[in-house]
């Protein structure tokens, strides 16, 4: 592959001016390279892993800068090949001018996600770890980082190869049998075929549920915050905010009544969407604005109706309450102002109604019992960082396709169908399987998949 | 110096997402503190130089990142003191979670230009060395990258220091005198000390002077371009940008009808401001917009009049012409469309106006000879990247006022002064000498020069 003989070089951290600048070059001709225009020790005869100051001169011998060069010899580098980290000043002038002097010098501009390709094709990890770097530099929370960290490091790649492998074995004993075509012989024990598929079933089950949460870990969750102007709603979430000093951002909406918030509770990101409250109107205006939060509604995971506790017998808070339930999506119900109300006032309340969590906003009571139940309703209490989640959508869809290609095996094994058949149904499942872990890949995919890295990484 | 023994750290790269991040610790314990978080290899045990493939753990066992440590110990760092960098995934998550942890370690956050001020204190180089990191950090262009690049590697700080030391020889020599008191004998040889002093006065007349180019290497040269719409302006800009693909911006000015175009002409960014013509005008409000255009005129370095070359002989030409040559600013006369006239034409011009330059912007005719011109119009010819150019105003002032000091030992020397008066002028150029270098520095002084760098550096 001609790919593995060019060296590629590229700035590999952020844009921009900083303090130092770090160009990498991978490729068997690194070391040259870089030695051409690097005054100060001759690279081609240093170890791997060592560091050496000196000056990146052009061709007229004017200094470039003065840099520190570390070299890491192949295999023993990311990349599994001669890889040079060239650590200049942090200036965008200093980082265009090595640049191009390292390309006039033999090394290509490393396309986005090259090093990352390169580590691939050499084997130094599969394509779901290689996509998992990715995920890890775009991670924001610590869910959604140690979702990322434990894909790099093997996560469920590991078990789907075990799994794959066996499968392997089996389609081959098939393919056995229809060599010998007539003669009805089965190499493939039936039972044996179906216990497999059986366990591999099962863990793809638990991949693709995983994927709910997965994609909330790493989008963040869209939770719609409803109630009333007065029920409490800034100070609710400034009390959020205020237990963890932990906000993301706060963005004001493309709409003038929406206003995102994101709060980090527990490592997960929850975007709380601010909209006007539902209530049934002959105004055609407010209708508009009206269908718009529903709309918001629909696209939300969960719902959070704050309403003030002595509003709890209203007409208004039964319509609202039941408006929200037949949305179909999780909604949880916050009484606010409870430091306005007696205790007994509260029990009674309580008592008709075990679902609400009383808090006082204000006084920031009841909060850590919201957080718990935000955390609870989207079935993020159960994940630890050893967790395999399946976070890529790329990866959710290959599950899929494998688990249908898997039940028509075992619908197959449930009517005797012949063995052809059930070869073709386990190709396809091996084929999805090495999909998502890189086995099987087309240019496509590789371009696609790694187009989306930045560049330099 | 309790600044000594404190171990600080932060982000050396540019903020922001990308393949890697690079933490950058130094200060005695520098190497301890990584040691606590790292796995991978007991780093207090390791070569200094070298490069370590690891995890950084937190204190609950679970993984931030996989990261390569780059230890260089005391003295052989950028700091002279122990040094590490950590590269990790440029992530912000990852940098902010790796910075918590390391300065709940005992590491304190650096501050803006701590790590070169550490390298200023421990003698690595002097303030003026220093000052020039951050400009080589920020240079644009060639010529000021170059400027930065001489002045860090040494600079005029070394022809300054050689002056000074000599200097302070005849300073200690007069000081002598004056323990004898009323004895009347000069230890100081007058004719000595003059030679010397005008050998000082003529390096920093040389220095002083520079500064009008050096200002002009590092802000580039505001340049504006006048003449009538249809003049050829634009064509005239794309030319000189196309013969250099150098743009650097395009900037659409504050007021409707300026706009700069910043080109870079050999290794100098000229900023062109394009104006609304000159002209005598009843309109209050076109007075107005011409009154602007002057102001412009009048902060510019340079006028660029370009001008169809067939109005030549019109009143309009000649009433413009003088009004420009009245600022006081240098004007280059551009006469544009040669490519319509006839060459006796052109002949009969160039005989009458040997300072106007004949080009076709259209055509890409004459532009080589306007760009020399414009480099030549700012002295900038000479220039080479070994040329001590002062390109810090800091400097240029205790420049200016040591030679007003240094006049006042050759006006005491003319009128045979006492050796007290001559001491307290010596004195204060040794002052002022002593600032650029930083043999004489007052902690507000650094404060002032290290605030200005980005935080890592």
């Amino acid at each position: 592959m001609s790919l593995h003989t060019e060296t590629i070089v590229a700035l590999s951290t952020a844009a921009g001016v900083g303090a130092i600048a770090v160009i990498r070059l991978t490729g068997k001709e690194s070391v040259n390279i870089v030695n051409t225009v690097f005054k100060g020790k001759d690279l081609t005869t240093v170890a791997s892993h060592t560091v050496h100051f000196g000056t990146i001169r052009n061709d007229k011998g004017a200094i470039i800068d003065e840099v520190v060069v570390a070299v890491f010899l192949s295999p023993h580098s990311f990349t599994s090949e001669n890889v040079i980290e060239i650590s200049c000043h942090g200036s965008p002038y200093i980082v265009k001018e090595i640049l191009k002097l390292l390309v006039a010098k033999g090394a290509r501009p490393a396309k986005a996600g090259e090093f990352t390709q390169r580590a691939f094709m050499n084997g130094r990890f599969d394509l779901a770890q290689a996509e998992a770097v990715a995920d890890l530099i775009a991670a924001e929370t610590e869910m959604a980082h140690a979702a990322a960290l434990n894909q790099m490091r093997g996560g469920f790649s590991v078990q789907i190869k075990a799994l794959r492998e066996e499968l392997i074995a089996f389609a081959s004993l098939i393919e056995l049998e229809l060599d010998f075509g007539e003669e009805d012989v089965e190499f493939a024990n039936r039972d044996h075929l179906r216990t497999l598929v059986e366990k591999l079933l099962s863990v793809l089950k638990a991949l693709i549920s995983s994927f709910d949460l997965g994609n909330v870990i790493k989008k963040g969750v869209p939770t719609v915050i409803a109630g009333k102007p007065n029920a409490g709603k800034s100070t609710l979430l400034n009390a959020l905010l205020n237990e963890d000093r932990a906000m993301v951002s706060s963005i004001a909406g493309t709409t003038r009544d929406v206003i995102e918030d994101e709060i980090n509770i527990e490592g997960i990101s929850f975007r709380f969407i601010d909209t006007a409250g539902l209530r049934q109107t002959e105004d055609e205006l407010e209708a508009m604005g009206i269908e718009r939060t529903r709309q918001k509604m629909k696209e939300a995971s969960l719902i959070l109706y704050l309403f003030d506790i002595k509003d709890v017998e209203s007409t208004e808070y039964k319509v609202q309450s039941e408006e929200l339930l037949a949305l179909g999506i999780p909604v949880i119900f916050v009484a606010n102002k409870i430091d306005t109300i007696d205790a007994q006032t509260l029990t009674t309340v309580q008592e008709s109604n075990s679902e609400i969590i009383p808090i006082s906003a204000a006084q920031k009571t009841g909060i850590d019992t919201l957080k718990a139940t935000l955390i609870k309703k989207i079935n993020a209490g159960e994940i630890s960082s050893e967790s395999n989640i399946v976070t890529n959508i790329r990866h959710y869809d290959a599950l899929l396709q494998t688990k249908t290609s898997l039940d028509n095996v075992i619908n197959g094994l449930d009517t005797f169908i012949s063995g052809d058949f059930l070869a073709m149904d386990i190709r396809q499942a091996l084929y999805y399987l090495g999909e998502i872990t890189g086995e099987i890949t087309t240019e496509d995919l590789l371009d696609n998949i790694f187009s989306k890295f930045c560049i330099g990484k």
